[in-house]
């Protein structure tokens, strides 16, 4: 075998340079997935490989009927929470994604999406062998989602196949502009066809309210990596009464031979997701996630105090609907642009300048287009990040006022 | 909403009972997942969301590319430890089954598997539409794999359907008795007929030397939680270049409006896959596996041992192949059952007394039956875990000679 054992070392006492309370790190994936404390103890806790499975209940061997540590109730409460009726914590949000497409659709058949979701819908979608119908976006500078469009699509796949879509999905947040969409819109047209409406709520659940009744949503996927202060990998799939039965279907197979079989277990999830650590985090920080989605205001109006202070700078505006109604943030500068132009490092000028000043989690490189997510810093920290791109812009002679 | 925010107390402060230096926890699904301390520490450093992505490569975004930590170099090592070509780490085992069968398989499509398959290999199979044709044992009291006739299911899915299987599988190590198979058997009846064969090595792969081209195997899957001293969850999809062109296929799909397209990304990763801390616990461990696994027989010796001195309890013998080639031991105890019948803790008296021991993981209430995994007790501990089995047969009356 090709292996040096010697030069295994380097797999020890791997450091994350950008842990959080060195750095102010603005990467747009990870501002909602910092752990609470509780969690990071929680973590070592139940570090050990099946840490959860100390008491898997013998006739109900299932990760969500496991009641110590409580995982059931956390179920039950996560449930409440988003106000929908059954949950199960998945591996990935993209998993959710995959178990409503793979169970409600088949080859050939379209799911109607927006042409902001993420790559992992496509993906989803594409593993399950089904056909995509995007609805447009209304392009530069706002890059609105035409929501009314969800019908047309719905009837074009109608016309095109003779069926419904197997399900209609929004993007809640997008991952590039971050903007916002009104549920509740998609959903009363889902709703007149009769087609299940999947709400993505990865940047949205778990850091702002989301009534999952009110937003009449048949199920809504999260991540709570993203935005549940919990380690990767852990997804949420909440699904009203309904549509869950035509997803948490359970097993029917029978051994030929055997005759074994296994009619406690829920066939998408494949029996257990996530039967470790991670479920601890997200459980560990749900006390705290629940507190701090009532302080989503604030959040916002420090995302719409820092556009402003970048708004000053020579050639510099944000993208996507204004005003924010989420904390990622995506910039267009002209400005730096231009001193990149002729910088010796060329776009790498501006993470360099903000890695001096402790500010990290923009892509290196970037400076015409970049995102970035404050969810989660103080008022000082963004008043300090504010600050140090206006300096940044004055001491290469960008007008800023 | 119907969360009673007042009760979310429970989820903070978590402990567990069984935590590794408490107890002596012989759960038959834990022994090969106890982290090691420098998983331990790594849990902690890389705990934060998707903290494994900072330096996600902007060309090549994908888990297996990220060389900061040094994913792609774990990859490459994991490859090589497995003498297999191509590594990706996945979020379970079953999810690598699932992987594999659900990419060389349309529906209705056969896979021929050992009937001592672990459950999530039916499901698998299930979830992606495949029907299983079981390889049959030669029950009580050896449960031994009938390897030869693999040909003959092989043969009657082809008489029945025209076509071959799509894949065979064989579970290396079963969690029921704990036999080990001959993989190289199974390949090369595979190979005459040009099925690929998969071997679910969950039980094997990270605590017993696995040299995968001398076994002559086309896939293997691996429980990270399970054998790898790392952080559920986990999965390890291990497969030769050839396999690896038909599984890990790079995602074709095109928006119909935006033009959008993926074509870096693995489809049936869905992208990216443990893009957290328990990725980074398998990588922290790896050091210790590879140097684990050479003390397999040492292993083996004192799995020996102590159904030597289990067998000295009146009615009590191994099930299963023997000698033991495998620490997961599975008891037949008509003895213990006996005192069970008349105890007012009816089969929990055995659970009690190995906990005043400080000994747990076979599961409350069985006497008659009962599985547990030795892997990675100390001489000392396996000595005590004897000695005590056999003070509580004295205690009740039983013979012990």
């Amino acid at each position: 075998m090709g292996l040096d054992p010697t030069k295994l070392k380097k797999y020890l006492g791997l450091k994350r340079e950008f842990a959080s309370k060195e750095y102010i790190n603005l990467n747009p994936i990870q501002r909602g997935g910092i752990l609470t404390e509780e969690a990071r103890k929680a973590l070592v806790e139940f570090g050990d490989g099946y840490s959860v499975c100390d008491w898997c209940p013998p006739k109900t061997p299932r990760l969500d009927m496991v009641t110590r540590p409580p995982i059931h109730d956390f179920m039950v409460d996560l449930a409440s929470f988003l106000n929908m009726d059954v949950v199960r914590v998945v591996t990935r949000c993209r998993e959710a994604k995959f178990i409503i497409f793979h169970m409600l659709g088949k080859p050939g058949d379209y799911v109607v999406i927006d042409s902001l979701a993420h790559y992992t819908t496509y993906l989803a979608a594409e593993a399950t062998g089904l056909k995509i119908k995007e609805v447009p976006h209304n392009g530069y500078p706002e890059y609105k989602i035409n929501l009314n469009t969800y019908a047309e699509k719905i009837e074009e796949v109608k016309k095109e196949t003779g069926k419904l879509p197997v399900a209609a999905l929004l993007t809640h947040v997008d991952s590039f502009y971050g903007n916002l969409n009104d549920a509740s819109k998609v959903a009363k047209i889902c709703h007149e066809y009769g087609v299940p409406f999947i709400l993505n709520a990865a940047y949205t659940a778990g850091v702002m309210p989301i009534n999952g009744k009110s937003l009449m949503i048949d199920g809504l996927v999260g991540s709570g990596h993203k935005s549940w202060a919990a380690s990767a990998p852990t997804g949420i799939l909440a699904l009203t009464e309904e549509l869950s039965k035509k997803i948490l279907v359970r097993s029917k197979i029978v051994g030929d031979w055997s005759g074994r079989h296994f009619p406690i277990k829920e066939l998408p999830l494949l029996g257990c997701t996530v039967m470790g650590a991670p479920i601890i985090s997200l459980m560990a920080s749900f006390p705290h996630v629940v507190e701090r989605v009532k302080k989503w205001e604030e959040e916002i109006k420090k995302a719409r105090y820092l556009v402003e202070q970048l708004e000053k700078i020579e050639g510099t505006k944000q993208l996507g609907v204004k005003p924010k109604q989420h904390t990622l943030i995506h910039v267009e500068s002209l400005g730096f642009q231009k001193i990149a132009e002729t910088h010796k490092r060329r776009g790498f000028f501006l993470y360099d300048e903000l890695k001096k000043r402790k500010i990290v989690g923009i892509q290196p490189g970037l400076t015409r287009h970049f995102e970035f997510n404050v969810y989660g810093l103080t008022w000082d920290e963004i008043k300090y990040v504010a600050e140090s791109f206006l300096d940044i812009a004055k001491k290469y002679g960008l007008s800023v006022g």
